[in-house]
């Protein structure tokens, strides 16, 4: 039989490959969000996963209980929100490749979205973990979008090289607290823009 | 940047009966984010409602059918985007009186939230929707803020009154497009911030 698993953002019941930590990359930005809310060093929240409502029962004097629903395409990025005064919006990805991200896994609306950002003054971008290598790269927009161009062309290249993040994009330290401090490099971000 | 609206057509220019349109305030809301997002003013959305999901199922061929989940309390509030560059953040609340707005109907989590947003710089506010009056608010976060203090207070009212949204808060204009033009309230608060 085949089985097919919703989309892996809600990925506790999956095996997840790093045992010592026993965390996902989503869990990681979500524990570093909580440390830059507690820190009011930023306010920047993961969006809920959007789910299609079909049937809700009442069971009595309980509260609703929806027993058909389905996972719906989300229609932005995970991550929003509020840093230094600037709008921030990230999406998170990771491949066990270590030579590239193929392009597949950015979605088309999700490109769209993140240009909209950008052309209205926001900080747009892609958080990469590569497996094979154990890294964390903040991928800026611009880089994403001449990939995404770039693939559109005939016999464009369908994926980001590894190289190309070794090049462009910028190594996330990874710590204790916070764990993934992006926002180190959003500050560099915003001193000299790409 | 200057934002030029389209000048309404004059058939659309008598007031809209809602009862026609059998349309809520966050559908309304929703329809005048999308005329943002079409006319490149603004990029808002609402986020999904969070759901806890405790029991997929995974019928044959098809996809991830959820059969067991409940709502959760957001943790946030609904809509949150970019505006000019500017971080904005609000929700949606309608009231039946016509003298007030409990203030039971605005969570704790929402004014710490809001709070937590306008200290970082961004746009905070509720869009308030009087049905018995047929007049929508927004309510800057300072003056909901003002409220939900003298709540606070021993003996301290509990409700923010119609008459504060008369002095305090700014009518918003509801048309045919953009249904409410909430941003056109955005744009005197950035002038002249209260």
């Amino acid at each position: 039989m085949a089985i097919s698993y919703p989309t892996p953002r809600k990925s506790h019941e999956k095996k997840i490959d790093r045992s010592n930590l026993g965390m996902t990359l989503e869990s990681d930005i979500e524990v570093t969000n909580q440390y830059y809310y507690d820190k009011k060093i930023a306010v920047i929240h993961k969006k809920p996963t959007p789910v299609q409502v079909v049937n809700v029962s009442y069971p009595a004097r309980n509260k609703a209980k929806i027993v058909e629903a389905y996972y719906k395409t989300p229609s932005t990025t995970d991550f929003n929100g509020i840093y230094k005064g600037h709008y921030i919006d990230f999406d998170a990805k990771e491949t066990k490749s270590a030579t590239s991200i193929p392009l597949k896994n950015i979605h088309q609306h999700q490109i769209d979205h993140l240009k909209a950002i950008t052309e209205h003054g926001g900080i747009g971008f892609l958080i990469v973990y590569f497996k094979a290598h154990n890294e964390y790269y903040l991928l800026p927009f611009d880089v994403l979008y001449n990939a995404h161009i770039e693939s559109q062309t005939k016999g464009g290249r369908q994926s980001i090289a590894y190289q190309t993040f070794k090049e462009k994009a910028h190594l996330i330290p990874f710590s204790y607290q916070p764990r993934l401090d992006y926002l180190k490099i959003v500050d560099q971000l915003l001193i000299k823009p790409s």
